[in-house]
């Protein structure tokens, strides 16, 4: 599945300026990246005014904006979403989702440390942390400098793109992942692939997408 | 599968402000009403300096932001997707999609019409039009005046959302709908119901997606 790396850190100690050097090395070793931000505080992503803005206010749940070269959606919802719905249903095309905070999401997590911001890390034990990229002495057995971006890289690519199983299916049911073992993802797939090659229309696809709405009897 | 409505007419006929009256009304009726707008000039909806625009500037081909109430994201495309496929993927919740412009999409549509911007109508026979808006005379067999905005909710409501067959499915091969008959349907969707529903984690949901990446050898 889309691997998940939360990039950690307190406010100010330069996760967004890390990610500037982190995303552009992925993306120049052939990955394709998608980058996703915690906002505790809500946002404004459409103005005032503008159109978008107008269908929002009028009542829609969600609004987009298509044009040939970007597409943009903005939804309401009722709590936040788990990352992991969130990088199925959005990121389907990415080789690897960072997370910028999302402490406490169950992802492998990079810490960005500066002691002048904070006195100490914010991820203990049991947090995941595989790294953290500090100037300062820090207490940890993984430790990248700020201007090592490229090590952090490799660090990402050999333990979570490298040599991934090709082939990977995501199944949720109401946005929760339902857990598989190997050979039931096998047989699964299998079963699926079965029904659907048998298909008019079926010609060798990358990407199979099946959307289910059950009705009360079903 | 999800109603899709084209609300179509020339730029400055008053399409949004149309919209604006249309979407309560069909909200207030019970509906979760999603918006798609399609702007053919490209658009900004992050802005210079912001996070998000760094980490799009950086590189990452979708850039998300998260919070409790609302969630927007952003995506490079090559090519624009088809409003089928935006409105399996993004509206997955919504009982109705209504769509600003798509005049070329192979859905119903509702025609914006004023004579002072347009000498007639956008819409010919073959666009698959069913109804006009307007308060000029138009050759049309319905038309609602501007002020009617409950008469073309009613239209919709009746002829696309009551009585809609409650389970449904959608298929995607590679991001085009792989086309199935009723009983092909049922075949399929009992045969992934069955797979699924003996595996621990079922628990009568009302939703299910499934994404699957297919390897080389597969």
């Amino acid at each position: 599945m889309l691997p998940i790396i939360c990039i950690v850190g307190a406010s100010d100690s330069g996760k967004t300026t890390f990610l500037e050097k982190l995303i552009p090395e992925l993306v120049a070793r052939g990955y394709r990246v998608g980058a996703i931000k915690h906002d505790a505080h809500g946002f404004e992503m459409d103005h005032e005014g503008k159109d978008t803005w107008k269908l929002r206010r009028a009542g829609a749940a969600v609004v987009a904006i298509s044009s040939p070269n970007l597409f943009a959606s903005i939804r309401r919802t009722d709590g936040e979403m788990s990352l992991e719905e969130i990088g199925a249903r959005f990121f389907w095309t990415e080789d690897v989702l960072i997370a910028e905070g999302f402490k406490r999401a169950p992802f492998p997590k990079i810490e960005i440390f500066r002691s002048v911001v904070e006195p100490k890390p914010i991820c203990g034990t049991g947090d995941n942390l595989i790294a953290v990229v500090s100037d300062d002495e820090v207490d940890t057995p993984v430790r990248f400098s700020f201007a090592d971006w490229r090590g952090v890289a490799d660090l990402v690519e050999n333990r979570y793109l490298k040599g991934r199983k090709k082939r990977k299916m995501l199944v949720q049911l109401d946005g929760k992942q339902l857990p598989m073992k190997d050979f039931v993802e096998d047989f699964v797939l299998g079963g699926i692939k079965g029904m659907l090659s048998s298909l008019r229309g079926w010609e060798k696809p990358g990407t199979i997408s099946i959307q289910i709405r059950l009705g009360e009897n079903d």
